[in-house]
């Protein structure tokens, strides 16, 4: 599906638009306790890193700051690529690539609009269900923690 | 900008189309002698890493080889990610989000259709002028190869 369709405001006739893979950013954070999760208010349901899509003419890092401090009013600090996961089939409703990114929470975290709850989780008991490839992003912070490469 | 206006093709009227920044790959490619870099045909002119953009349903990883492929005739293994390079001005002509990797090439390198010409460069001697954001993605590589951390 390498196509959308738009609605012409005129005529109603359907115009094709070229469809690219969405950028997104997530964002693992860090703070007393554990990690800071979301529980989405929107389908998949469940519980995801705070995240979001990059915005044309914003970076990566400042989409990653911004989302973060939306979804959960934290100041994020030491940015730290994590890596990018690009898998088609890896967010249900479209083609998104994300960057996760590892950071440092500052502040308290305190749910927006964006998110129906918030929570902070410890590594060693993450909740159910995880949403999208959230479960194996997180397995692979764990891994690079757990050697202290992260 | 983070619209595109496309023509409608009934009644020819405006039809505003949502724009994402673009995403793209870049892969320094190891060889014999050096990396593999390409002379652009089309502008910006000049030197760049072989890449391109990732299509609809496509992974990063799987855009790195197609494009290897294309503009080098190289098959890639051992791909590691170097970095994200997501300044908005990164590339003159919109904003094209780079996720670049590092790989090593297996065959010869023969330029195809994509590109002008093709060489193989150490990178104690990198030819000018390289395009976009090229010189301090090579920089990075240079500094991690140099501590034998990629």
């Amino acid at each position: 599906m390498p196509f959308a369709y738009l609605a012409c405001p005129a005529c109603g006739e359907k115009v094709k638009s070229y469809l690219n893979p969405f950028p997104a950013v997530d964002i693992i954070i860090e703070v007393a306790g554990g990690i800071v999760l979301i529980e989405r208010k929107n389908a998949p349901l469940g519980w995801a890193l705070p995240g979001g899509f990059v915005d044309y003419g914003e970076s990566l890092e400042q989409a990653a700051v911004r989302e973060a401090r939306e979804e959960t009013s934290l100041a994020i600090v030491n940015l730290r690529l994590l890596g990018c996961y690009s898998d088609p089939q890896r967010d249900p409703r479209q083609h998104v690539i994300s960057t996760v990114y590892v950071a440092r929470g500052e502040g308290t975290p305190r749910a927006d609009d964006d998110a129906a709850s918030l929570a902070v989780f410890p590594l060693s008991s993450l909740p159910e269900p995880l949403c999208f490839d959230h479960r194996k992003i997180l397995e692979d912070y764990g891994r690079l923690k757990n050697m202290g490469l992260i």
